[in-house]
């Protein structure tokens, strides 16, 4: 069977556009499935609360095979580059974690474990400070479900725990307040869609798609500077809030490379699956183009060199480790259905603010449907997200 | 028309029990009719979500008006007993302020305002300190929503808000972390019913009832020995958390004095009268009478020099000040559907918890229409409860 037979139906709108290079293009295309990860930032949108069928918690083996994966990597970091004695000088003997984008807590509340338990064998081998209180601050959009986060809290927890809600692109917590902080599965969100890509008049209007994903490279450049803007916020803002000395871990979603060809400048992924699902209902009369085309996804999937540059340019934090970890919980994701529950809990609250609740049975019915013919969407060996690993160190004597 | 003519027929069943006792106390059960105040403890209730019809942020306005008559004594204790010097040598500048019982934060953000406004006017009388960052920990039980309380806070807010979820009675905030600590209607709620008084064993068994008004020695003896119990662990927490020299100020809702006759210990009030209607409800079958009598409100009113001895006993803090408030927001509840709504936003949650939802809209009802019977629970002239405001400051080197 060739790649064309292969090819699935819902890839003809694409084709009639661009048909030769949608078919020299398909084998990328088809690689470079990465699912959508986590997270919102604008505040008018959250995972999905709660912890049924389509709720975020049961819906976030993806994001748990990430801290899996990290955790010998912060185990270690935490035992050779924590200054306890640093720390403990401005503390008064209280630690304080964050977690910039918890969501529902499912997947933070190991990790914090990972980093306490790391702490603690660290000052039991180096010196006797055994009265610390950790006081682990959880944060994500004011629209997150805290309620479903409180409840969810570990009976057995070694800290103090407390909610901050608001977008971590901006300050959320006290100036040097911060002795380690954590985010994971969350700085692929940006701070809202680039206006350029929804202004009619732009070059960089992204007429008839979601995301800069199988689009032209305006769309794809608005997109890039957001998200450096974005990020650069991020760092500028816990730069303030980190102590000096104090350690930040980021897992960061992202791909090993922009795939580009003549006409789009990066590969399709299923976002864009989605994105045609939504332009297939609007064909039915089911919803206005218009509609479609005034949404896009917030969302962006840095390379690591990249990353690196603007940390460096920064100038905040020293990079004190750099890896790349291979999209470690890929393997949870195996039916068509589990990847549209898995889609479902991240972008509901997203698609609903803008498309209304009505539609969200049929949509994803026929996303879980176009997931089922291709074969492979499907395979998680095509999938080519990757998750960077950074480790920085506040600097300067502040 | 004579105190027996204008007694209500829902006193009947008590009556029966003693009748000339009620009889003889009428005056003084119908004038001790305070409104139940605030806040839960025990974990499995919270005060009603949201925002609708029976919501506690639409039902609150008597502890709206507790805030309104404490502003200018909190104003004058923090310009003259807050000693910004002491503080700021061990808070880097960050000054933490907790509120303790915030419930949806309704009537916690015009307190924060308050506090922070007096604050920043005596920062600026004396010294240039004006880059203090302020961080606030709205605290309340795990069941508590906080996603209202979050989707609340003021946008143009000058601190950084944190939610805190779990009983106040124990540990929540890292050691002396804290310089400013507010408890605003919510230190009348205990951290659990005092066993005895469920226990049909005992002596302080509260058959038939579900308070310790108008109920016998034993009962009252109970709650008053779990209240102790309670208020002793909620200053040894908050005297760990709060730094040496900082301030806490708390609003308790209380009573004048402990009116008692031969046969019951202290005087009825309102959630006799809803006791009252369980009890109507289970003659009539709706639920059984072992429900009711394994009922009782985890409330206590206490009378202020029993307050002033618990906490001089406890040795942690000093009194600054100490005084009473008359009452400032009872007469915000005018009908007996007003006052229906407000209990329904308070009790609901552990209303529900113990009977189910099913029997709600008919207990309020039945409420509801025994208030209207009787003009002495409709006059807030003859509610007798009374707000004690303390302040006190943390002691010791630590």
């Amino acid at each position: 069977m060739s790649s064309v037979e292969r090819r699935p139906q819902w890839m003809s709108t694409r084709m009639m556009l661009s048909p030769q290079v949608a078919q020299d293009n398909e084998e990328l295309r088809l690689r470079t499935t990465f699912v959508a990860l986590h997270k919102p930032v604008e505040g008018l949108y959250a995972m999905n609360g709660g912890d049924g069928l389509h709720s975020y918690a049961q819906n976030s083996s993806y994001q748990r095979g990430v801290v899996d994966v990290a955790k010998p990597i912060i185990q270690e970091e935490i035992t050779t580059k924590l200054d306890i004695e640093q720390l403990s000088s401005t503390s008064q003997y209280n630690f304080r974690i964050a977690d910039f984008g918890c969501s529902t807590g499912h997947n933070s509340f190991p990790a914090i474990q990972i980093i306490i338990q790391a702490i603690e064998k660290k000052i039991e081998r180096e010196r006797e400070l055994q009265n610390f209180d950790y006081q682990v601050f959880f944060n994500d959009q004011v629209m997150n479900d805290f309620n479903t986060l409180f409840a969810s809290l570990p009976p057995e927890r070694k800290y103090y725990a407390a909610g901050v809600p608001g977008p971590f692109h901006g300050r959320l917590l006290p100036k040097d307040s911060l002795h380690f902080a954590y985010s994971s599965c969350a700085l692929n969100w940006l701070s809202e869609v680039p206006k350029a890509v929804q202004d009619g008049t732009s070059r960089a209007w992204n007429e008839g798609k979601v995301h800069y994903t199988g689009a032209k490279k305006e769309v794809f450049d608005a997109y890039s500077n957001q998200y450096d803007k974005d990020i650069t916020s991020f760092l500028n803002s816990r730069a303030t809030e980190v102590v000096s000395g104090g350690l930040m871990a980021l897992l960061v979603p992202a791909v090993p490379t922009f795939d580009h060809s003549e006409t789009t400048y990066t590969t399709p992924t299923e976002m864009d699956v989605l994105g045609s699902c939504l332009m297939d209902m609007a064909n039915k009369g089911r919803l206005s183009k218009a509609k479609v085309d005034s949404f896009n996804f917030p969302l962006y999937f840095i390379i690591p060199n990249e990353l690196k540059a603007i940390i460096e340019r920064n100038n905040n934090f020293s990079i004190e480790r750099m890896e790349i970890l291979n999209n470690p919980g890929k393997h949870s994701l195996r039916s068509a259905n589990e990847r549209a529950s898995y889609l479902r809990a991240v972008f509901e609250g997203l698609l609903v603010n803008h498309f209304g609740s009505g539609i969200m049975d049929e949509l994803f019915e026929r996303y879980a449907n176009k997931l089922e013919e291709s074969s492979h969407f499907l395979d998680p060996d095509n999938e080519k997200s990757i998750i960077i690993f950074v480790l920085l160190k506040r600097t300067g004597d502040k």
